[in-house]
């Protein structure tokens, strides 16, 4: 049994991850930090944990918090993170970083998007927690950083292409929609329920902070430094991304290779599912799970691909591959505590 | 390890029924029944389950369906149940019935509220699957008739009251808001998203066949024969049913002893959570999962109690129910396969 | 040309007035205050106005703003109207109050819900502005208190049978549910996209503050006073109110009457609307719309009528009615500027 | 007064259409045709009409229509509406025709994309009806195409850089997004609230039909031919489209110039309002109304400009359209009847 805690637990990853650690058969939640609701029980917070996750959250300083678990999820804002990362390491513990701040591998490139970087010693070690293209280091690393909700599903849809180096570089964009939920749920006017619902818009257009790590990985797969477009959209839903990415194929590869190549890709992987010919994912199909669901379309009349890729963003796009980081982490059934059916309708 | 068919698959109870069955650890689905999609997959009638529920939906003679398992879920219309039921238990099978055709006791209110009634020498066998209050006769049924959403709701919010005759029976008003998956996966415009979405309105005002098989079950409890006001409306949400349940009551009762007698009518009630004062239940907080959650004000002004319930139509109104009521004829731990945790937001 | 001012306007209420009196050929929007938005123009605040209300907010002091209009739309808090409207009327100017603070006649049982009330000598002439009821009395006065939104709902399905004297007074239940923009717009984690979209549940139970105001009206309706049970409940729709209100008729009424009963009491009312037998009010048939959609069903196995009324709580549950009382103020015909057709879908 | 006639009454775009028609100041509504509705009013087909379009349907034969109005929209399925419309301009009368029977040019394409034309001989007079391109030609015609949804958003966003020049033809990529009422009233499966709501995804990749008319139009505004990529998805609300659209802009364009340019392009046109910089549309801003809303922003890092468009598809992008074309058809001033704000929140 593996001691837990959630540092930011009333935040909306910070609630999933108590609605998916309550089922976790090998770890225990020990502790659960919450400035803005210390003393008060997770199922204060969130009702739908009555029974399920009592545990009183707390506002902690660091030198208390460290002893309380064996691995830590940190669930804050990038930034807060970084100030508290390193002291959990120093003391010997795990940690699942949600946040951005160890997702960037160049200093230069983060503080160009985000502000400065005050634990940039960790970097280097930090290791993208995305299982299905980096299981074995994630296995052996005390620092997990968490990839973002929209990178996660732009990743894995253009994985199989770029590593074959089918798609020409310049031509990738990434249109995502996501569900409120991404916004957290700190009180702000542009998440009320009157100004999202029976709506639609985009919003950050050409400056989110998901490009610069979208790109490194996707630079990554393709060995070859690239730039992508991305735009994200605001969808009136409480969760799933769906990502609509075009990419031009490079000549001479023949289409008819692209279905094997998925395939074989992702056939051993539980938690991607790649949809059969005709059949395009829909982000209530994978609501409440971990999956990501991937369908792609080639067009003969202007030579591109269209892939399509579903998450939920609070599961795939957080805290179930926060969960599954962690058993890879710790040893455990890669799937442990997230065989959760999608819940439709 | 039981074997277990579904009798009418692809509608939304059938699927919601696979949902949960995939993680049932003491049962297989060997068989799903569905005319209308049969030769496909359950994965192909709902996507979501594709990879946890693939068996192929059939269309089959009652002859050739009744070796294929041991327990039935009927998930068909009224009329059609009534026309399986009988072959499946003289085959030696078990039956949870999921329609209303053998809730109503009494053949005589069944016809006036239905049609006519065809198996009515197995009514007085059949028992009324509300575990809360019959898990023994239910324990050692072959026939259990799954109860209503609606009166799920409505009975279990007024089950402590009644059964202490704390309330004027004729004083009782339940007016009730379900999702829309209570109408069927049936296509009719009235179910189309536009006529629902941003949307609410009442229906069957007064006339709803809920309402004999409410008065049964509360008449019971009550030990005297009553009559109550029960209003439907369509909520724009797919799942849950909120009640809003008004009695006086009866002159003499201390309102102090109201949250003493709930806590302790529902203290070992793995299913039913009572919310602390102030708090109100709300169908997003039970979403997925069997609860019925249940919360209470007496107004010293008008002298009434305000009851509200809060559940999940299609699991602990319909195959959660169906469900824990399997579990209590196979004799299986109540719980089993239903520790879902409730998905918010 | 009547020169206006709404005081507030960054709020819905005041967006809504700005969309509506856009239109209306008799009035010139000449002030819009909003502390919050100051020096921002309407259509900043709400970019559905651009090119409609580009009016700039301004955050004026009483004695400024009382000479830049001749009538005012206080659509403030309750307490902060009380503060506000004793000056403006000083200055011989006009008001349509959208507040709570002059609604109810008697200050011991505003005290007694609100706070403490400071402009009580305006209350004897501040005139309840439902029009349907108070035509008269509203064209000659110079401060209109609107009816609230569920109060609206609630005594236009009613009055008709107040008036008669058709009701058992002690019998009477509303059981209310409000679309989402009835909380405002103002940053709180309740009224979050992610809390209130796919779900429903009640607040307030037996405490809301429209209570005494409905009970006040109906009592005058009834020529007695009278006590009622109101539960609002919270709808994931932006605009609607559907009141669902049951009743005991009093023994000797003969059902048959009350059809002829409503239709000749509202026959005249361009903005209500006797739904045809069968039909029940929606609130999607009347979104954007001043119309108050009315019907009923009178059950002979309870002896009481159901009575179902739909509104648009910002058109005639707020903004549109106080445009009616503005008209009925100035001597326009009552329904200018309010002809818009509901939208649907 | 024009007497106006709509075939095809029950639809969406039928009820819209006689929702703007109400209160169109030089139009009589004297026909509406349903075959499945005959007999009924438009107020019990869409009660939110009550009152204002009681007008009842017909099925009528073209010989007993054509005689009943001066100008036909019909809003039919493409296919039928080939089948009546030369029917009704020999009678001598007018047509806005909703459908895409008359909006391709080239009938090779059209049956490319479509089924067999069986009225060719129509397509050289009819106008492509996007006044904001073709105002002077559509004032002179009797046979108006109205656009399609989705092509008028994209069209309006791009003209004024394809008339200058300034995109490379080859790198457009249009990602829309629709509301469900795109997809008509008809009961399917597909289109129920359970299905839709909650949720989001692509359909008919790569192979939708309004590619062609879209391809046509903007390559005539190119002055080249040219190709792109069209991808629809479905949102969770009834009403709008929002269109993101890449593009690469050629070398030598000045970012700078942006501005001015759709600055100038769209200054006197009463239905587009280009956003102020840092806004983007939203559907929610043009609900109702007949205004396409447009936002760019230039992406230095990838030299590709992304375009924003949002529309109500069932006013800009089908009833309100069309009654601007009849409007330009008749001769009265454009936005006669069309002046209605946008309905927010």
């Amino acid at each position: 049994m593996v001691r837990v805690g959630i540092v930011g637990a009333s935040g909306y990853t910070g609630g999933e991850l108590a609605r998916i650690l309550a089922l976790h058969p090998e770890t225990e939640l020990c502790v659960a930090t919450s400035r803005q609701y210390a003393g008060k029980k997770m199922s204060d917070v969130y009702p739908h944990l009555a029974g399920i996750a009592d545990i009183v959250c707390e506002d902690l300083k660091i030198d208390d918090l460290v002893g309380r678990a064996d691995l830590f999820f940190t669930a804050v804002p990038h930034q807060t993170a970084m100030a508290l990362v390193p002291s959990i390491l120093e003391a010997g513990k795990k940690v699942v970083d949600l946040s951005a701040d160890f997702r960037i591998d160049d200093p230069v490139v983060y503080e160009e998007w985000y502000q400065a970087h005050t634990a940039k010693q960790y970097l280097d070690e930090a290791v993208y927690g995305l299982p299905e293209l980096n299981r074995d280091r994630i296995a052996g690393s005390r620092l997990v950083a968490n990839p973002g909700c929209y990178p996660t599903s732009i990743i894995l849809a253009l994985a199989p292409l770029l590593k074959k180096g089918w798609v020409k570089l310049d031509t990738i964009i990434a249109d995502s929609k996501s569900g409120t939920s991404g916004a957290g749920r700190s009180a702000q006017v542009n998440s009320l329920f009157c100004e999202v619902t029976d709506g639609f818009r985009a919003y950050k257009v050409a400056q989110h902070r998901h490009t610069p790590e979208i790109e490194q990985e996707l630079s990554k797969l393709a060995g070859s430094k690239l730039t992508i477009s991305f735009t994200p959209h605001l969808l009136p839903i409480s969760r799933g991304i769906l990502s609509t990415v075009y990419a031009s194929l490079v000549d001479g590869v023949d289409p008819g290779e692209l279905a094997p190549l998925y395939d074989e890709f992702y056939r051993n992987e539980k938690f991607v599912r790649v949809c059969p010919p005709g059949v395009f994912p829909a982000t209530q199909y994978v609501r409440g799970s971990n999956y990501c669901d991937i369908a792609f379309k080639y067009d003969p009349r202007t030579g591109r691909i269209i892939l399509l890729s579903a998450i939920d963003n609070l599961v795939k796009g957080a805290a179930g591959q926060a969960v599954q980081n962690m058993n890879l982490v710790c040893g455990f059934a890669e799937s442990l505590g997230l065989e959760t059916v999608p819940l439709f309708p």
